[in-house]
């Protein structure tokens, strides 16, 4: 017996029917004897259409009234699912996000969560009723409904198991677990049981779209257990058939490497002939920076003769266009002489809290990438992650090479 | 300049592009120096999706949560039509029901509203804010969102008018007024300028679906000015070119008759050889009551000898068959001889307040019809409508010749 949370992300609430096979996966729990609090997600696809009819009423729109409109699809839903869990005979009702409330700051659009006030939930879940949250979703100093931004909800199912202490925050969503690797390319890719939330920040933010960066801060800072499971399948949280994301001294046989990521939203810049004097990186960065420029790996040659080497540096594909023009605006200043760009570059990493212990782990990477005649552009490197950038066409024959290299091959 | 609410219905409403014709209309108010508060419906079709979700999820609902599921139709339309305002450079924010709050009853779905603070919404339109109110909805004394019943938006604008002592409530709708008949049948009705509230309840309530009869009783009860016109031609509310609903003093030139109306939903029932003793209606009555069927009109015919009549009356035809059921079950009890129904009727009104004080009405009505060889089967009158059933054949032919014998017709 215990206290858990249980999110449903928007796929696995997409119409009716599935909504029913939610309330069946929190009945399963409730027959089992745990107090189970769900938030839930927008119905799949009504986030976007009411983000459309937002910008279509106006394109720089109020963010407190984009905020009143876009939260009504967890609204919608929570209701919904509180039905469905009724008409199964189980005593559950709705919560927005006012009503219980989940306070939040007032950056209406992106809000972060203050403070959860868990004294009428907790007192319904004792009460052995199930608690239906509105996800994404909280109520800002000004009295309105804010919104976290998306993959919120995620956020909000983290913040409410750690206000209630709960025992476990299970993410359904509609994969099965964090893989070693992408499963579509990787074919011998394994579900990891059990991943560190370290781990599992890396991945997230280096493309593997399972969980959101914020919730797993959230999560670790609070030492939220978490759990990634699907929907679709008909498991229950409780037989442990996703992967956890716990702390790392949880995890007893840690490999040195768990896995093997990807992320093609990357473009690079090389900036030639940029004068080699102090300062100059500051004058590079803080324009792109001034102009939300996200400036993710940087290599700067060694200049040859002391006065003008050659800048390399990526941002995300999104933001080619924005940095190139910065830089041209700036072009005289700098006194570069050109800058080139490349969007056809792809970023692989490997991630794994086992380097911190163990050697040769990039030599391992480089190695790999070498026998395949895969070139390196750019390298950059954290505690427990190495990075590589290489030309978009290897991708997949990359990511199947690490995946060998570091051992991770289902047998 | 004064202090109007003024509410757009779901057709007003159905699309941004729509949403944004209402938007020019209250910014024409506000450049008129006029203080706006607005009242929105849901999108036209977004109340009765969600409602076919909510039967869908669980066909004996929590009227709680489907009041939770249901409210986010206005929610939307209010943050999408002050979005559409702000672009159009007017100070506008949204209102949902719980923010005001429009306090109401515990009787979620079909809640009555108990108080309006006006406090924070009458300092925003000081401040020539326009206050975008979401209808349909209040907050219970359960802290939950309830909503007010279908037409409930018309409910809270007039009460809205009413707490902010309004100068006046524009209800924008599909039709530019009201029409002394269905124009769709006689060509040659007109739009009335001004119509009394009563003569306007009579004429809702007998099929006229301009306006809910409850909103057109709490603008009686509240004395609120009320204008009904059409948000499809550009019409601003100030320049009156509605139809206005107001007291009947202040109608100066009263016609004796101000419209003739029919209503297709009914159903006639004749019961044959009722013994004919006291308690029988009572008797017959009391079932059919038990059961919801309400009963219209009644007439029971004079006994030859004294031990049996027929007595006729009239349901709605949604509920005829239940009707003859209750009968049957009690038809033993009861002891007439046989129940006879017929549903191809129709029930024709000539509404007007001139009534009271004007002799010669009913029979200019009677001699209309003679004269068509219509033949009545069942007459009620009020102190202001007289109705009369007929065949339902004859409903067209019957509206024009009413309309052209109270000197109706358009010249």
């Amino acid at each position: 017996m215990g206290q858990i949370v249980v999110k449903f992300g928007g796929t696995s609430v997409a119409d009716i029917d599935r909504i029913r096979a939610a309330a069946a996966t929190v009945k399963a729990e409730v027959e089992r004897g745990h107090q189970v609090a769900v938030v839930v997600s927008a119905m799949a696809g009504v986030t976007n259409d009411l983000v459309a009819l937002t910008r279509d009423a106006n394109p720089l729109h109020d963010a407190r009234e984009y905020d009143a409109v876009v939260a009504t699809g967890e609204q919608a839903t929570s209701g919904l699912l509180a039905l469905c869990l009724q008409q199964m005979g189980v005593s559950a009702r709705s919560w927005q996000g006012w009503q219980i409330p989940i306070r939040t700051d007032d950056v209406h659009g992106k809000a972060r969560i203050l403070g959860v006030e868990t004294e009428d939930l907790a007192s319904r879940l004792a009460d052995n009723q199930v608690c239906v949250v509105a996800g994404f979703q909280g109520l800002g100093p000004d009295n309105r409904i804010t919104t976290l931004g998306r993959g919120g909800s995620d956020t909000t199912a983290v913040a409410l198991s750690a206000a209630l202490s709960a025992d476990r925050c299970d993410i359904y969503t509609d994969v099965d677990g964090v893989y070693t690797s992408d499963p579509r390319i990787v074919t011998r890719a394994r579900k990891l049981d059990k991943i560190t939330y370290e781990e599992m920040l890396e991945m997230a933010s280096l493309g593997a779209k399972v969980l959101q960066t914020r919730s797993v801060q959230l999560a670790m800072g609070h030492s939220v257990p978490l759990q990634v499971l699907s929907s679709f399948d008909g498991a229950v949280g409780s037989d442990l058939p996703g992967t956890l994301v716990v702390a790392e001294e949880e995890i007893v046989e840690q490999e040195i490497v768990s896995g093997v990521t990807y992320s093609r939203d990357e473009a690079k810049i090389t900036l030639l002939q940029v004068p080699d004097r102090p300062g100059v990186a500051a004058a590079i960065f803080g324009p792109l920076s001034d102009a939300n420029v996200n400036v993710d790996m940087i290599v700067q040659n060694v200049s040859e003769d002391g006065s003008a080497t050659d800048l390399t540096f990526t941002v995300s594909r999104g933001e080619l266009d924005r940095a190139l023009e910065v830089l041209e605006a700036c072009k005289g200043e700098l006194g570069f002489a050109a800058s080139v760009p490349d969007a056809n570059v792809v970023k692989l990493s490997v991630v794994g809290v086992g380097m911190r212990t163990h050697a040769g782990v990039a030599k391992r990477m480089f190695s790999a990438l070498a026998e395949h005649n895969i070139n390196i552009l750019v390298i950059s490197t954290s505690e427990i992650k190495i990075s590589v950038l290489i030309a978009e066409e290897f991708t997949e024959l990359a990511l199947r090479a690490l995946h060998t290299a570091y051992g991770l091959d289902a047998a």
